[in-house]
Formats: C-alpha cells, structure tokens, sequence
C-alpha cells in the first residue's frame, strides 16, 4: 500500500516554515506481530510540538522528531488490518501516529476512541483528550482556584485556553480571557460564560486588567508568556498561583528578550510548570468529568479542522500566528488509496 | 527615663546610607495598661526589613517605617516595668521593638523567651526565632528536599542560608552553598557540614555549578535573586523546586535590570515565595526540632553581634556587602542608664 507523508527536512529556525517539511510518497510495510496498520483520520496539532521538531531539548525525549525523519503528531484513525490482540479492522484509536495517510504502528501504544454517543471521534484529540486533560489538570491541580477568584487566561480561544475558562467558571471563579481578536473576545465571552475577555492586539492589556479584575488576579493560566505573562504579574493578588502550560511567544526564540525580574517572595506567589502526562494515573478521572460536562451542556467546545494531508505543515505554523479558534486538527482524506 | 533611639530621616534611595538615619534623645513615656517598658538588648538584622523603610510596598504592611518615625525591629529585652499580667520586672522577651535602648511597647505582641540552658537569649533571633523557622519551613516545606537530592543555597554563610544548608543535610541531600568569600567556604563546608561550596566572587558560578552538583539541582533555596539565580536555573533538574526566601541582590534596586526568561514549563520547575508567617500555627514544631538539634550538636550557628546602638545603621547597610557570617545582631548597652 502506498502513502503520503510528511518529513521533517530542515530544523526549523524561528517561525517554522513550509519548507522545513517534505509530502513524499512511501509504500507502507505490512504490519508485524502486534503491530497494526491505521488509517489516520485526524492530527491533532499544538503549539508544543514545536520544540520536539529538529535538534532542540524537549521534556517528551523520545517524541522528538530528527532532520530527514517522518513527523508525528498525537492523531485518531481507524484500524485497516491488525496483527495485535486488542483491535481489529474498523476500530477507532487514537496514539503518536505519522502525518501519513496510512501508517504501521506497534498496538502497544494505542488505545479506542471511547467518545460519547453523538460526538465526533475527534474530541478525543480535543476535549475529552490531551486538550482537556491539560486544562482540567493544569487549571485545577496547578492552578487551585478557589470560589470567588479570579483566574485569567491566556490564549483563551485556542485549544486549552477555552477549556479552562470554562472550568474556571464551574469552579465558581471569574473567568477573565486574553486573546488575540474581537471575534475570539466575543466567542469567549458570549459562547463559553468567559466574564469578561481583552483583545491584547488592540487593547493596553496592564490597563485592560486592571479594569477587568478590579480584585486582582488570583491564578494565571500562562499559555503565552513573553509581554502579556508581563502584563499579567503586576496584577497578581498576595498568594496568586501561575500555572505555566506553555509559553508559545517563546517557542521560536533561540535567545528570548530579557524579561522583568519578579519577586515571587513578595506576594508569595508559586509559579509552577506542567506537563498532562505527570497526571496520567488520573485521566480516568479528567476524562469522566470532561465528559459528564460536555454531556450536561455545562462546557462546549471548537474544533478548527483543516482539510487535507498536504495542509498539515500550514495549519501548523497557523498556530503561531492564533489562527485558530479552539483546537486545530488536519482531517486526512484517503481518497483512492481507500482500502 | 531617657532613651536614644534611631529616627527614620528619609526613604533610602538605593543601598541605604548612614545619613538615612538619626540618632536622637527622647523621654520613654510611662507604661499604660497592658504596656511594659523594655531595655532592648538584642536588635536583629535581616535584609528583609530594607523594603520597610521609607514609602516601599511591603507584603508586612504593618511593620512599615515611614519618614520622622522610630525605626523598629525584632529584638530581645528585659522587661524594666510591667502593666502587664504576662509580664513581671526581669522577664526575657521578645517582639517587635523599637532601635532603642529602652520602649514602651503593648505587652499582648510579646513573647517570653525561652532557650535550652547555656544558649544565649540572642539566640531567640537567630537559629531559634525567626531566622531558624525560616530555613524550616522554606526549606523543608516549600522545598521539599528528599534523600539524595542536591540542595542550592545561595547567601549560604548567612543567618538564613546557614541553617537550610543543615537542615538539608538532615534530610539526606547534598547540600551545595553559594557565598562570598573564601573565609563562608571554609565555614560551611569545614563547620557546618556542606558538601561543597563556591564563592561567586572568585568562582565562575555557572561552571562551578555544574562541577560541584554532577546531578543536577534539585532544591535551589534562593536568598539573593539577580545573577546568581540565573546561574542555578540551567542546572534545575526536572521538577526542580525554588524556594524564594529573598532576593537581597535586588532590593535596593527601583528599577532591576531584567532578567533571562525562564521557561517553568519545560522541566516542570515550581517556584514559590513565601514569608515565614504563613507557617505561624507550626512554629512550635520548629523551634522544637531546631532547639533538638542545637542540643544534640547537629547543627550549629554564629551570630555576627555589633555592639552598640550607634552601630544599628551601619550594621543594617553591612547586610548588604555581606559583611556577616551567621546572624546580623546589634547588642545595646544601657550604661549609665541602667535602671
């Protein structure tokens, strides 16, 4: 069976670009002893993997992708032909597949889609998936907010950012947004229960926090740092809790400008960064209450999905410029290669 | 009865001078109700106290000095006279006391003091007062230490700095001390048990760092802030914690030149601040242990004493040279005031 796929041809510098990936055509190896072939449906893409491309360090070691090799990408597809117990064709799984049409992969690493009844199979690579698990962990294990705070959220349309608002807001705090459009100010704060929301293109973001958390800030959920993280620390309350999910206005810096130096001791602030996967022993349980949410209407959430193998690259360095509203996918269409 | 005392006279600009304050002659009024009056004998210094002069936000609003105002502080004293049923002619007590040799202060915010026998009263301000809780909790609870870890501090020969690098060694960790002068190595690695340490006035500390903790930091206990800070961070381990006790190297800075931008995330790095109050319920648990260990010899501790009231000020602004090994006291003579 032949494919298409993507590989990593250059390490990116700065702002990646289409040029740093390769779509060859390859013929796909039949699968081994537990191994299966998939047929991938939807790639799920994160500012994160940015760092896993090329030479740089990355906390998920063996994830990262080398020059001349096939990028992955946490995906969903449907099993095609299955030498592993677990599966069979016509099953739905999600794992670290390749920006492929169709790949082989060890069984091992893959799990079912277990989506509700009536909810695309791709919510498992948004809310009921990494996406939710980050903001459900990282908002409520990390960032510990209490009723009656207020927490702020930045990139508060995109994957992540809309989740916790929403948790936020369930958990009895003021759900305050940073992000980057009147359109994604209107979404967070019409459609998803957001208090209140500051576009940082057009607004004095220290002067917009101080009219929009008249008490202070009590958490922030940092997906940006750079300037608006900076933005952000004058108006931390005594105690205020930053729980550092990502720092996307920094992934493509070698030699980010200096910032300001902030005396945690003052306020005592505890600034503290994660990953979902120090979580794994509890998804069970994010995954339950993610799903009792969507079930009970009580959170909602978007999808942006790209069309077609051949965006994945663009839709990825999107990313970086926000084009996206909630979370960002490729759909893969498998055309005459459908088996 | 006469007293001298020190008189703010202005808002230090920078490394506090001399010239900021006055020493002057006043009458001690009589104790009212609940009053005792109080011959200061010890006066401790602590570099915390810097954003308490003058018009500074300070998280110890309360303890505050504004200009024309008695300076005040932590201290030791013998009660002369007592309006007060706790309190009887010839107590040792503690509280916040004024840079006099005599005050009259509310009896409710003072406490008996009460050291093993052949420990000096002094010692109520340092490794069994709020110095010693200090290096507890920040040490034990922010930090976290466990067995076999490497503990950083920095100021490491200081009041504080020299009971974490103790207590790190009762918990089982290497603990590795950042100081200034050959005389602090010696002192900390020959007297106080310390691994190893580094003098980062000769040292290249980022090499050295990366010398004297072959694995990694795991605990950086940082007193100082500004460089030395930045050199620790490139050796955190992941999950690496730093407990910010202070950050002398920049509090007589308006305006600090900024700093690297810390990227948390990537090695899920917690760092918090905190101020000893906040463990007010468990001081008791504090003073216990550290009183255990300073009468079964594992730990120890120096006090730098000045004598003298007229020496309060230059003491103070010695601080910040690092003039000190150990704690920073002033003893008072009453002369020929004695009562």
């Amino acid at each position: 069976m032949q494919t298409r796929k993507h590989v990593l041809r250059r390490s990116p510098e700065g702002v990646p670009s289409e040029d740093d990936f390769e779509l060859v055509e390859a013929t796909v190896a039949d699968p081994a002893d537990r191994e299966v072939l998939v047929a991938v449906r939807y790639v799920s893409l994160d500012p994160g993997q940015r760092s896993r491309l090329g030479t740089g360090s990355d906390y998920a070691g063996s994830l990262n992708v080398a020059v001349d090799e096939v990028v992955t990408g946490y995906a969903v597809g449907e099993v095609v032909e299955s030498n592993h117990p677990d599966f069979a064709a016509g099953d739905s799984v999600k794992g670290e597949l390749e920006w492929a049409e169709y790949c082989v992969v060890s069984g091992d690493e893959l799990s079912p889609v277990d989506v509700p009844a009536g909810v695309s199979e791709s919510a498992a690579l948004s809310v009921l998936g990494g996406t939710g698990r980050t903001a459900y962990f990282g908002l409520l294990d990390v960032g510990e907010p209490r009723p009656g705070e207020t927490v702020v959220v930045s990139a508060a349309a995109g994957a992540v950012g809309s989740v916790v608002g929403q948790i936020a807001r369930l958990a009895g705090c003021r759900a305050v947004g940073i992000t980057g459009s009147d359109e994604k100010v209107a979404y967070v704060t019409e459609q998803l229960g957001f208090e209140a929301a500051i576009n940082y293109r057009t607004d004095d973001v220290e002067q917009a926090l101080g009219e929009r958390c008249p008490d202070g800030v009590d958490v922030y959920f940092d997906n940006v740092g750079g300037e608006i993280y900076d933005a952000v620390l004058g108006h931390l309350n005594q105690r205020a809790r930053i729980a550092v999910c990502g720092k996307i206005s920094l992934y493509n810096e070698d030699d980010p400008d200096p910032g300001p130096r902030f005396m945690h001791q003052r306020k005592r602030v505890r600034e503290e960064g994660f990953i979902v996967h120090d979580f794994a022993n509890r998804f069970e349980e994010a995954d339950e209450r993610l799903g009792e949410w969507l079930s009970e209407g009580s959170i909602s959430f978007r999808e942006h999905v790209s069309d077609g193998i051949e965006h994945l690259p663009s839709a990825f360095i999107g990313l970086f410029d926000g084009d996206n509203i909630g979370k960002q996918l490729v759909e893969i269409h498998h055309g005459g290669n459908e088996p």
